[in-house]
This record gives C-alpha cells, sequence and structure tokens, in this order.
C-alpha cells in the first residue's frame, strides 16, 4: 500500500490513531471538515466535506486504502446525519470504486446493536437493533458496504467501535473500551491480511467484562491485547448502577437508549 | 381503526391493493407523487411528495395505520433514491411519531437480500446482501422502521415483497410471485392482529419453488393460498435459463444483480 | 395395551377425551379425586388423591399405559400445587417405574412458557419461562418424566397443552387451541408409536395463527387437523386488544402473566 | 436435455422409473450390469459394468443428464462395494466431467445417516453416521458429488432415498417410503429447474410420520404428494414393535444397524 | 449491599467461601440447620431450617441479597428433597419477594444436566437432563428462579455448580472442580454488576478439560483463574477409566447416573 | 496402554513425532511402506502396505492403540489413493476390530474442507467440502471411523491435520500450522483421556489467525501451546498475496483448490 486516506482525522479516534499509521503506509493522507494540524513526514493534509462528492473524489483519487472514520459520530438532526453519514459514506464508496482503492476500514459503531440487552451475546450475524438515527445511519453505512463488496469487490473491515479513548469514562465502558493501541493493531491487520472480505467486527479490547464475540472472523488474526479492567478502581468507576432496569444500564446503547424515548417505554 | 393511509397507491401494488381495503377501514386516503384517480365512495385522495416533510405531515395527520408503498421502487441515481426512499421513510415515521399512528406496513423488498444464492433459505434473520442502491434503501427502512418500534413503539411488518404482479412475468418470479389476494390478506392480518412487534416477513405466495421461510411470523396468522405454478405452462415461463452461473439465475436479486457489476464479478 | 389409566378423568379435558379412548386400549380405569361418573362398557373407576402414595399405587397397578391429566391445572397456593403436581407426579412416577408402566402421557401446559412473547415461536429446545407457580410445577414434572426416562427407561410424550375446549374462549385461543380430535388423535399416537422417546410436543391443533414449532416430532406422525379460524367470526373472538403492550397481550401466558405482577413489571 | 443416462436401469427403482422418463428427456439411455430388457420407443441400452472405465466412459459420452443408481445398494462385502460404489462412482463422474455432462442425480441412501436416532429430525447439514460398509461408500459418494460440484461446476442432486417400492415393506417405512410418483416427480425437477447446485435431498413421500427436513432444498419446488398413512391398514404394517431400545427400531437405518453389531453395543 | 444472607453456611461450600464474603457486604448473616460455628467479627449466626417458613422469613429479613446454599446437596429420598430443596427454595424465593431482596445466587448444580454425554458441549440454553431426584429439584430451583424473575424482578445467578471441593477429589472432577477462589471470584461479580439478570453459569475453574461453554455469561466479567490440571499428578488422578461406555463415564454426572439404574440401561 | 502402532512412520509427521511417543506406550511400532530407520528402545519397525490386508493385520495384531498417518497425502491419481487411503484404511479399521483395538487417532486433512472459504469459521458439524480426491479419500475414512465407532465401540480422534511441519512455509500456514509439539500433546490427550467417542478436531497450533473452532472437544483438555506467528517476520512469509480473489487465498484449501480446476470456476 502506496497512500492510505484516513477521513475523520481530526476527530478522537483519527488523532489517537494517527501516530500509529506509519507502519501502515508510507504515505498517510489525512482528512476532516476541519484542520487536523499540520503534516508530519509521511502525511498529507487534505481537508474535505464528505457531503461534497467532488471533495470526497479528491481524497480519495490516488489511495489504495481508507480509514473511514468521518462523519456525524453522535445523535444528531435527520438532515445533519444525512449529510454526513448517509450521503458522505455513499460518496466515499462510489469514488472508491471509480478511483480503484480495494480495501476499506469502516467505523460503524455499537449504536447500531444499542437496543439489544447487556445479557444477549452478540456476534456478526445478530440482528440489527440502533438505538438512534445516528445508529440508523452507521447500520446504512454497513449495508453499503456489503453492496459495494458483493457488486464490486470492494473489500471492508466493518468495525463497530465500543468506546475508543484514552480511559474508560463510565462504568458502560468497562464493556465497550477500545484502546487505541488495540485499534491500531487492528487497522494493521486489516490492510496486510491476504483476504480481507466484508466481515463484522465488533471493536472492543479483550475486557474482562464482554458483549461481542469476534470469533468469526478469527481469520483476521487480530487478538486485543488490552482490558479496561486495570481502571476498575477508579472513583467513577466504582459506584455500581443502583437500577438494573435503567434503559441506559438494561440495553447495550448505555445513554442513547433512554434519549428522546417515552417514559411509557422505559 | 378509522383511517388508513396508503402511500404509493397510484403504484402497481397500490392500484391492485386499492379495492381490497375497503373491509379493512371505513375510510382510506390514498396518497401518491401522481395522482391515482379520483376517490371511490370511502376513499380520500391527497397527493404528496415524501421529500415534502410537510406534504407527508399533511397525509399522516389523522390516520390510524399506514400502507407505506410509496418511495422509488427500481434502482435509480442515488439522490433520486435518497429523496424518495431515505427522507421520504424518515418524513413517514416521524409523523407517524408525532400524530400517533401506531401500526404500519413497510413495504420492503427482495432487493435488500438479493445477494443471496437461490440455494440458501431465508429466514427473518439472515444477514442483509442489498443488490442495488434500491436495496439499500430499503435496508434504511427497516433499520428505521425498528428503530421507531424500540424507541416510540410503533409497531411495523416489514415486507420484503417478492414480484407483486397480476402474473408471474419471468420464470423467477415462479418463487418470487406474491398475489394480490395474498398480500391483501396480509394487510388484513397486519392491521388485526393483537399484537403485531416489528417483524420481517418475505411477500410471497405458496409458491411450488420456495426460497423464503416465513415460520418465525406464524404468528401472525398469514397463510398465503396462491401458487405460482399455476401459470408454469406459460410459453414466457416454459423455457428454462441455461447457465445456472449467470449472476440473475444464481442470485436471489435477478437481474438487479448483474445489473453494473463489473465483468470479473460475474 | 391392556389397560390404559386416564387420571383426571373428571376434569375437562379428561370428560371430552373419554369417549375417545375405546379404540386405544380394551380397558380403560379412569381415576380422579371426584367421581368422574359411572363406568361405561370398557371403563374402570378407581379414584385416587394423587398426594396419596398408596392410591395412587392402586390405580397404576395392572396398568400398560397413564395419561397423566390429574392435579392442579390453575394457579392456587404453593402448598396446594405442592401436594397434588409436585407429589402428585412423582409418585406417579415412581409407581410405574414400580410396577412396570413403560408408556405415559403427560399433560404439561403452555405456561411453562408462558413468559415468552408471542413473536418467538417456540420449539422442543426453547428455554423454559414458567409464568406461575402452576407452570414451575408442570416445568418440574418435565424434568421428572426426563429422569424417569434417561434413568428407567419409562417413555412420556410431555404435551404442553394449549387450551383444550370445545371451543376458543378468547382470542388468545385462536392460536392456543386444541381441540378434542387432535388431542384424541395424539394419544392414539403416543400409545402405538414403535418408538416414542421422552419429546416435548405443544397440544395445539393446526390453527392459522402459530407460536409453536412441532417439526422436532414429526416422527410420531401426528398432524393436527383442526383450525380455530372456524370460530373467528364469533362476537368474543372479534373485537381486537387495544394494547399491545399488555403482558396478557405481549407473553404466551395470558391472563396468567400479569397476575399477582407488580405494576413497575408491567 | 437431449439424452438422458439412467444407470441401474434393470434395479426396482430403475424399472419403477424407466417409464416415467419419456417426458425429461427424447431419448432415454438405459445402462445396468445386466440387460434391462429391450428398448422401447426413445430408448437405448447400453450395459455397463460401473468398475469398467471404459464401459463408464461408452455409455456416459453423448449424454446430458445421468440420473446414477447404479452399484450396489444393499450391504455386501468391502470389495463389491469398493468396485461398484466407489471405483464405479469415480468413474462415472470423470466421465461426466470429460465429457460435458452438467447435472447429475445421484442416488444415495438413508443408510449414510442410518446411525441417527429416529427422534432426531434431520436436514441437509447433518452429519453422516453411516450405519454399513455400504452407507459408507454412498457418503463417498455424496464427497465425490461435491468435489465434481465445486471444481468442475457439475450439479447434482444427492438424493438420499428412503425406501423405493411400490408398497412400504415393514413398518419402518411408513415414514421412509418413497413413491415412484414422488421420485418421478423429484426427476422432472431436477432437470428443469434453473439452478440445481448441490443439494442433499431426503428421498421421502409426504409421509405422516417424518424423519427427515427437506426445507432447505425449497428453491428446487419438489413437494411430494404420496403418504405411506394409506396403507397402515395392511397387516403386516398394523402391528406395533415391542422393544423401542431395539437397534433396528431406535436407530434410523432399521435392519441395516444391528447387522454385524456385537451384542453388547446393543 | 448492607447485608448478606449466606444460607447452608456450615456445609463444604459455605465454609470455604465464608472468609472471602468480607468484602463483599459489611454484614454477613449466616444461616444453616446446624450451628456453623461462632461469628466472627461482621458476621450474625441465623440457624434456620428452610422447610420452616417463618425461619427462612427471619433469616432473610433485613438482607439485600442471598447466596442460596442450603439444602440437601446429594441424592435422597423424594420427601427429604421436597423439604429441604423444594418447599425451602419457594420459602426462600417468596420470602425475598416479600421482604424486597433484589439479587441472588442459586446453588444449582450440574447433576440438572447429569445425563448429558462428556462429548457434548453445553451452555445455558442446553435443555436439563437430570440425573436424580436431588437433579431434579435442583432443576426446579432454577424454575423458581426464573419465574420470580420475569414476574417479581429478582435477579438470580443460577451456578450450576460443578464440584467445588479444596481439590479435585477423582478424575472426573478434573473438568468439573470449581476453586474456592474461583467461586468466591464468582460472587464478587454476582453482587456488584450493574445488571445481572438471571443467567444460567457453569461453576467451574478454567480447567483444561472443558464440557461447559460460559460465553453467553460474558457480560458478568467472570473470568475463572484456577485449572484442575495442576493436580493431574496426584495418584488418585493419574490412572485412566478403563472403560468408556460405563454410564458413570459416559455421562456428564458421573456416579449420580448409575445409582439405582437398572442393568438393562446400562 | 502396552503397545502402539504408528503406520506413516516414516513420513514428516511420523518422523516428527516418534520421539514424542515414549511416554505414550511402552513399546511403539512403526509401520511404513519403506523403511523408516533402525529400532530404537521401546520401538519395533514392522513395514506395511496398507493396502496388503494381510500385511495390516501383523501390524495391528498386538497393539492397543494406534496413530494412522499411513497412505497417500497429496492429490494424486484416483487408484493410488484408492489402494492407499479407501482400502488402506479400511484394512486398518477391520484389523483393529478383529484384534480388539478400542481407540485410534485418524490422521485426516483440512483438504476435507479444503473448499470452504477462509471467512467462514468452521467447526466438528461444518458439511465436508473436499478440495481434491485425496480430501475425498480422507473424508471417507472419517465416515469409515465413525461406522467403527457407532457399530463396534472402537474410539477414534477424527484429527483434520493443517499443516504439520518444522515450521510455517508459506503464508497460508501462518493460520494451519500445527506444531510437532502441539501434535504430541493432542496424542497423549488422545490416549489417556477416559472417555474419547469419535471426535473431529482441527489440527492447528493455536495460532493467532484461526479459521477452526475446536471448543466442541474441550472435554478432550487439548489446549494448543504453540503460535505460528512468532514466524511472521521470516521472508517467505512477509509478503502479502495480491489477489483476494485468487481461488488459493479465497479458500482454505489454499494451492489444492486450483489445482485442475477449469479457467471458468476460478
Amino acid at each position: 500500500m502506496q497512500r492510505l486516506l484516513m477521513t475523520g482525522a481530526g476527530g478522537i479516534v483519527g488523532s489517537m490513531l494517527r501516530p500509529h499509521l506509519r507502519s501502515v503506509a508510507p504515505i498517510v493522507r489525512l482528512s476532516d471538515l476541519k484542520d487536523p494540524g499540520p503534516a508530519e513526514a509521511g502525511e498529507e493534509i487534505m481537508p474535505a466535506d464528505l457531503a461534497d462528492a467532488a471533495a470526497v473524489d479528491r481524497a480519495v483519487e490516488g489511495c489504495d486504502g481508507i480509514i473511514h472514520l468521518g462523519g456525524m459520530s453522535l445523535e444528531n438532526s435527520f438532515e445533519v446525519i444525512l449529510d454526513a453519514n448517509i450521503r458522505g459514506t455513499y460518496h466515499l464508496y462510489d469514488a472508491a470504486r471509480r478511483f480503484g482503492v480495494k480495501r476499506v476500514l469502516f467505523a460503524s459503531s455499537n449504536h447500531v446493536i444499542g437496543f439489544h440487552e447487556r445479557e444477549t451475546l452478540l456476534d456478526a450475524d445478530s440482528p440489527p437493533r440502533p438505538d438512534s438515527l445516528y445508529g440508523v445511519s452507521k447500520g446504512y453505512g454497513e449495508l453499503l458496504a456489503r453492496y459495494y463488496y458483493d457488486k464490486f469487490g470492494i473489500e471492508t473491515a466493518i468495525v463497530r467501535i465500543g468506546s475508543c479513548f484514552p480511559e474508560p469514562r463510565n462504568r458502560r465502558m468497562l464493556a465497550t473500551w477500545l484502546s487505541v493501541e488495540d485499534m491500531a493493531a487492528l487497522v494493521e491487520r486489516v490492510f496486510t491480511v491476504d483476504r480481507l472480505g466484508c466481515p463484522i467486527i465488533y471493536g472492543a479490547s479483550a475486557n474482562r467484562e464482554s458483549w461481542w464475540d469476534n470469533r468469526k472472523t478469527g481469520y483476521l488474526g487480530w487478538v486485543p491485547q488490552d482490558n479496561a479492567d486495570r481502571f476498575r478502581h477508579l472513583p467513577h468507576l466504582s459506584t455500581p448502577e443502583t437500577d438494573p432496569e435503567d434503559p441506559a444500564v438494561r440495553y447495550q446503547g448505555g445513554a442513547f437508549v433512554p434519549a428522546g424515548m417515552p417514559d411509557r417505554r422505559r
């Protein structure tokens, strides 16, 4: 691989991942709506609005692989999500098709399956249960990735990222946390494995609490090494929730689940 | 139910279904982009562009149930599909939420699963394999329906319609054909069953050739009665295909599958 | 088979089944707490309290097969259910073991699985979800039947009876109804099939609405013929329930589910 | 299809099927070790020893499809089975490959799965449990058929024939019987369906007692119409077996199972 | 949690677990039929006969959580088991309901599934196969726990304990052994996890030989650390069994399986 | 075990395994077509052609266990494979039956399932998809092993060996490699576990890339320790394949898959 594009390079995940990309490709092209900061050696900066097809074309042209982190990563109004995640992801894949990019890592989200209960162990074949318009839009991206794989042969790693932060921010993240080192190891696997296909992968570290089963993607050779449990002693992670029937505790999507939900559904 | 809205009332399925709705609700509101013809007794005509949120609001207000056939039902450019099927379905569900509609029949499509091979028996939990941007947009509608059910309690029958025409038009339809009588019986079940939930139902008659298994939705009590086999003697249905590896024969989506596919993927 | 014992002979199911047993065995021994009425030709009357081991012994001795309908068939206090269904079923099976009875039909109940939602298609391997102390006691009977099969070779047909009445009494029974003719046909199969094993069978007619899948017991050759749908026009079956979230509508156990449930669980 | 080869044409199944082949192909080539009787209109007779590669080549050359009933269809010594079923089936498939035959119906046998218990419902994915060297050899043929499909694209219908006789000969055949009419209907489907693939099909009529589930091959449109139950009144089918633990009753393979089995395994 | 009740505190498991409970709750109430020895700091002693509802009420009142080890833990006569395990467990759960206890660890047993063969990997959804009246009574307790969860919201960890002893006592325990440290870690998880639900957990250490799969309860974050393999060199664990068909070797329940079994079933 | 026979002792796997057998049995009998070298202490040399029944009898007589590595382990002509693998394996099992050998390790091959795609996680119940006549013959051996287990009680560990070499030879072996130490540990388990049954085991080390799931045979206590990943830096393992659609990359069987395949199937 000569040149790797990373969209959403200025976001939390993008910023953490950036220094890990040197070993993946000699040239890394960083794109975001806003300026992700000056280019280091081996980096190119190319801002682009995902809703702007021509801009996306410019970002994609000349690349061999894409890490697509860009778009809206929280709940927002329908039209905002439409532009960033639905139109944007289409622009990206259609550019990939036209410019001959063969491999993509698509940052999907656990909010595609957020309405499953915590007791339900999920794997790649579990039915989607989005918990937000955001989750619905990520599910759309997954469908699009699969379509471009089946029809055009573009391989995508669909990564349903849990919570990729420096440290777990709340008790839920004891199960959903993904360390940047484990994320970087996944990136390395996605772009070096001989055959990727179009797998759905749950993006979580080897946490002691585990809701997701990645066995079906064992062929990728991604074996996360981190464990959120080492943060358990931190004060904000030590106090149990008091109501197991609270939708934010009952369902995997956490606080996205009760947001906007009418009282009688709780 | 006092008033039932049917979108897409001027299309093929809508036109065939229209005379069957009398027994489902005393008032039937018919909507489409184009005029679906003059109202008969018990009918109201209310044209609406699904991409126009205010128009959709006017169509939905005052209704107790919705049959959502509207939108683009063939492959088309991304922006056309976006307006009709993605924006349009969002407008519809959000109007349903705000106006208190509790039950919807959403016309999804077999093209959500068109890239499965014919030998694969599918049921409600089979993973989606869209064969077109159209199929991807219908998959989006399914996700949206599930989201509105889980979060807001709006029940939807997601019907992956096979081929709803007066007669099978080609050999593939010997498996995918759905007679209008069977479709009408499904409508009756959807709006009278005590609890609908949010099931995925394959919309095909009791054809001798069968790719889809509806057992998981046996609680609905929908038992199709028709069988495409009675048309098998017709000339255009009598000549076997000669190449079982032709993508249009190999995959369930038929001609949608090879459309636009590069030669080396065939 | 020379002599068939039927416990609970004076109950609703027992009374309806009684005239159908002539063709199953030359002598039918009828037992119940209360007198089930005078013996007809080929019948013996032998009252017994299931909680009385010696009485159960007398009822079982000399029989080749047992239809065990006896015990408490509605929710009741723990001690009443304990005596009738737990102690009673143990007495029955232990007598069967000591007197060499090789085949039993055990009337279990849909209330063993009453806390499954209607949308969940169940089969013989679905996990139990009892909706009442009564349902728990029937689950105990199922475990006991399996134990006597695995350890002692006594074959039992575990029949999770839906609603065996002359006609469906409420809308729920459109799915759960079992006609006495279909029940009698099942009895005939249970006592004439070459190998019975210890299957779990859902006791429902071939109703249009179907929650249960008996395919795994196709080896028995029981193919129910009746369909509750022919009663749908009756006034008490024609009015839809208005709240799909009512526990009595949401769960398979019907009115047993909300009985005694605290408000916040509903 | 211009010319259809049927091997084993002189056997029981072949003789019964012969008059039904007229409508499948204009020319039917009949082959067997022994002379299957004089050719009728549209028939060719071509005897061949399956162990003789050159003879098999002559039988296969010029044909478009093959019904492979030939070989040893009962338990026999290893070397006899080797010649007829292992070497013979290889000769047949390799001739098919070299002469361009694209579609085969391979008569496999229920004895490939004879060591499954009757209570186990089987489908196409159930693991093999051969009950005899004969059953092992038919399992070999199934593997060979799959290999020629995956590597060379020759489609085969693998039919695990139950008991194809004019009438059921014993109580076990109430479940395993396949009427010749249903077998002929399957032949018709195999050679006219647009895409066959390489399915495993259980060859039994729509008998009331059912051990096998063909739902996964619903795409073939084969819906058997006969039912062994209409013979149940016959004297040799009316008397129940007395020991459900008898291996010939316990396992699906019937009398093949205990044959040769040491006493302590029974 | 302020006060934790442990029943069966004087038994083998209770005695080993007792010193580990200090970190789980400030006050630990110890109950048993017989005196479990003098209270240490933070302990209360409260003897109770589980068959005595009033005594159970006294033990439960004022507690926030329960570890229910009490009852009969070996095969015994029906009436002894009835009093201790059936009546006793009902008394416990009904007291928990009335006194507002929200979380329970119920010591079930591998003898609920003892009649499964060793080669069968079990998980939480495997069907019960009790090997004893004791096993049947534990299955009853599991049903009761589920009922109190579904109807009243009392969460229970159903732990099918393998063999909780200081060391493995026989070769079977190389697979079934549960170290007290792993059991204590499970207790800690059960009473601190935000949402428990009503899971079935197999209580075994991370033994090299493994019959049970706890993946479905990965959300609990219980990762056993011990391994019976370190005792393999001990003389009583070194000599292989000589007959793999011995029921005590063939089935998971070990010596419970052949106990009382008639010769012809072995 | 007094005497262990190893066939194929002169092959690659046999030669590597030979020094590890000392601890398994006091006497090891080594057999091969060609001379496997002079006997060391505790060894016997007994050459035999597997196609020669009498020679196989001599090799088997007096042994308590067999490791059957012998036969043809690469693609070859049908008759060569027939003699070595089909006739040979039959000779071996029938000798085992007649001479009372109770336990066998049968070296099957990943080429029994070579036509599965890499993305498909396989376990013991996955359907066979042989990629060669060699793979078909190994599938035959598996059927034979199962038959001798079900009918005669001879236990076999069916080991689908991946790639047992000193080091991985190509990138595919990063997933399929089996170190001789892990193979030796498996041999130890097979001949000391109390009950073996007739499991299908995938023979691969604990490689980071994993296509196969052995959880169902956890009862054996075989936990491989090696990981091919430590060889990843070697030059011949460092260069990615460039075409994920190459059949040798797409399917698990590697180079066996495209061998002999016509161009249009690729």
